[in-house]
């Protein structure tokens, strides 16, 4: 970037997620640091093409680093993916003088930044902001500790109540695409099975597991079912289907929903955000663009976002058998 | 009662509650202090039919009052509504040598107290458990408090991530036949709308109330259904009816299900539990027997069983007119 | 008072408590459906004094029934003691067109409003807001529920580490005065011995207590403090004491300090703070002065403020009695 | 290792942390599935000097993986540090016929584990439990993230109720010779500043510090004292020390304890012990020994237990500097 980066924006797009304030506020305060102007774009490339921004400076982000859901707003926006609204875009952008953006979002989010990178050469950096755990190029994503707990939080006060013998329980929580939500919660919260997208166990591997979990001497059990479980059949027809051949079973059904979004973020989200805001910021001063700060090993690493985003997360195979072996 | 009260049993019926093993430990522990001898019986009327008996003493129920759930489990059961049964009951509290007995529950495990006390004059003396807080004679109910603090909470992260313009979401709470914990959560977590089994506000005034909710520059709601909506339809048939009838809205929906069952006891339930094993034992042995034990101005009260059973507790007006307040 | 009143003030004042902002959402939101004007002072009487005012309007108190704290901040003000403080804040209030106020606060806080109300026969409304519930005339004060489930968590949290044998832990929670949090928390989290301001049971009573704890099988044992302890030895030096006379005692110490003032408010703080709202403002409105709002057997009742701030609470021998039962 | 390992011991070692339940839950149920017999040895290593052991099955451990503490009890035992101490255990173990064990702790149990198989080439595996992170070879230990937002938890609570002008609030956090719980929750927490042992920032850099904080125009300000705080002061001398030189500042006290090392353990810290467990348990039956396991970028490793305890961990420079950006 011949550039020198004097105004730095910060957006959140897509689903939101605990920890992207305590994004948002990293990268206003790194600004503030190093005496680089900030400004907010509201509800996400909606609003940059809109042209709906606000100057941030350290105190406006005091009081938001434990507080769920984003200040900033966050949108899907069809028109960024076209090259009309693109412009419009950096035409806002231009105007307000801003020299780079860092968005806090997930695959799609990052996609945007990169075609507009590649029509404007306009620097940008990407933060994953997620609570689906699915991006390539780090091993953690904002928000996803958090969704993790409130989970296990919420299962742990079903298990309480499962002192009635021959009940079982159905959760569903997200995950349409992948079961990283799941399978994590899943262990953690000592989950009988747990039906992910990635892997079709069967119908009958799930007979199977409940009778063997019966005959083991459990008088309950809690099955977790991710919103995209390959078997394809939602957590009411899972139900019916059990009940109808395993009659013993009396079914109840927890459906979570957008809870697993929200909350005040754990320690883990809210560290991990302000870290990766300080090497955004920090990166797109060094000269970087079209990178997305990750985490592996403990450690911030970029990675190219036309990488990032090229490729599937995969099933964590480790997880899986210890899942299975904690169902003893 | 001519006989001297020298061993008392304790047991939980029905749908277990939060605050339930608080209630326990007070009736063991009072029982304890007071010398008298104090038996658990296990899983309901059904365990007393079956001799489940177990002798606890004031060490047997340490650690137990900030859990969930019941250590005596609990259980539905049809047997003790049978002579036969609760003949057999009988005959197994008199093996056992047990004078008296302590029923934390419901309605139902009232009901089945009296008719047993009324074929055999055996002292009985009743703790309302439930989360309903549907029992005559008592302002609270073990378990109450803390399940509205449940449903607030996850209400509570689900406004988190209500950034979205035009977001309402339906979230299904427990009350099949009353609506309090509706409308208590509702008024606690800000709902816009609360539906409950005790009026029929109908879904034109649902309507009316988003339209107008939307109008006052809300960009998300929040509406509660309880379980028994006298509307009739469910969360989802809701969901369906809303999205065509105003299409600007993409609705999403949480069934929360038997975590409002669980979870840790809130203060208020451990400490009105902690009371009223004292007052029942207590009373007990002054010789009272069919009383339930209730709290009334913060004062314990007894209210004979007969009564408590008869009638229905009646939806709190100035709490809906609260509520209409508060969504101004 | 025969001027119709078109503009309510709200202020918090003293120290705060969760539940506050609860409190002024639902003032807020009662004067905006009854079409009144709203107006919130910022820092108690001393933004009164200074004119620190900002209209509110319904939208205006979004997103706050949940928080602790208080959006209008919190002050206690020397200046308003005077004549010619309390001569300013009236002027003050005369130029904005404020013909009454709505005042959240403690027993000091309603002593101000009925100085002021003497000398200016200006309609105030008294809401008990802090977390001491030491108020006449009012079973709860917003804010006291959720300042015991803060302790309650906390113990819970200790109990859960007290492994090792012979473990004496000492937490000291608020409570100059009056006893409630420790009493009830004590209750709550199954304390083996509570110590309070109004009554000194005596060193010699806490050894015995520890001795009998211990030798009933108990491997450890959680004392709970009040700042105001009566027998005068912060906690640190109670600490010194037992290890000295109870060498086999390892006594480790929390001091809770202001965590017990915030948190997000409880269901019942929310609900109690909503309700209490409507009351102020209606009553203001049906030409009522002087009063504070209270509950009373889950009935909202006024009591004037005069009466209100002469005495003191007692403390629940009741709940005394059930505490040494409980720690048999 | 040439004798074919067919029972496994587990033990809980020193302080004990949020996490242990879910380890042993994970080391039992391996053993299950792997058909190999698994005993509890209760008290750490006073148990085994004293024969404390009990069979576990894959039931006897239901219902734990939620809980905090250790149900096998936790201790630290000076006897296991003496050769006559280890024989006696070692005794103990042949005559239960136990080939191998599991411990989990932090760097003193681990020592023992390894003067203990030195002498009697005993087949140990070591798995790093303790709040305080401070373990060679594992990026994090079981229960420093439960401890991290435990803190965060608390002050958040705190930061609630600062809305006094001038307020100032000192928390004390367990670390006497490592500040990683300081430092994470600090940062979490959006501390003012934290003070840590393995850093003498000096009361000069503190005032500083905090003049700069009033400065910028907020209106409160939170420090994290570490207990092994470099500066030599505790919490209520640096209080005094802050009070006297910047007597504007009102300074409060916060004093944490052992809440730290309580509570349900977190997502994060379930699955971690649940991995650990199966590792643990998997590289003894290949025959492996003297090691600890350890996680690395996600993936389970190993280390040998005699470079574990060789060396301290090293504070967290990124993470220091990350702290002083976002006090800005």
């Amino acid at each position: 970037m011949a550039t020198e980066i004097k105004k730095i924006a910060v957006l959140t797009s897509g689903g939101d997620s605990p920890g992207m304030n305590a994004g948002i506020r990293s990268v206003v305060r790194t600004c503030a640091y190093l005496k680089i102007e900030c400004v907010g774009v509201y509800r996400g490339y909606q609003g940059m093409i809109e042209g709906d921004f606000k100057p941030l400076d350290a105190r406006s982000v005091n009081n938001i680093i434990n507080k769920g859901g984003t200040i900033l707003k966050s949108a899907r926006c069809e028109d960024f993916r076209t090259k009309e609204g693109r412009k419009k875009a950096y035409d806002q952008l231009k105007k307000e003088g801003i020299d780079a953006f860092v968005v806090i979002g997930g695959n799609g989010s990052f996609a945007g930044a990169l075609a507009f990178n590649e029509e404007y050469n306009f620097p940008v950096m990407g933060m994953p902001g997620t609570i689906d755990n699915d991006i390539l190029g780090s091993t953690y994503t904002i928000g996803f500790d958090t969704a993790i707990n409130t989970v296990v939080e919420v299962i742990d006060k079903i298990r309480d109540t499962a002192s009635s013998h021959n009940r079982l329980f159905f959760v569903e929580v997200m995950g349409r695409d992948v079961g990283h939500i799941a399978l994590n919660a899943g262990v953690g919260a000592g989950a009988e099975e747990i039906l992910i997208p990635e892997q079709n166990l069967g119908l009958e591997r799930l007979l199977e597991s409940l009778k063997r979990s019966k005959k083991s001497g459990k008088s309950s059990s809690i099955v977790i079912v991710a919103e995209g479980d390959k078997i394809g059949k939602n957590v009411f027809e899972l139900k019916e289907y059990v009940e109808e051949h395993l009659p013993i079973y009396d079914v109840r059904v927890s459906v979570l929903g957008h809870m697993q979004r929200g909350g005040n973020p754990t320690c883990f989200d809210r560290v991990l955000a302000s870290r990766m805001g300080v090497k955004a910021v920090e990166s797109l001063l060094e000269g970087k663009s079209n990178y997305m700060v990750g985490i592996r090993d403990n450690n911030l690493i970029l990675t190219p976002i036309s990488e990032a985003i090229k490729a599937h997360t995969e099933i964590d195979e480790e997880l899986v058998r210890v899942s299975d072996i904690m169902t003893t």
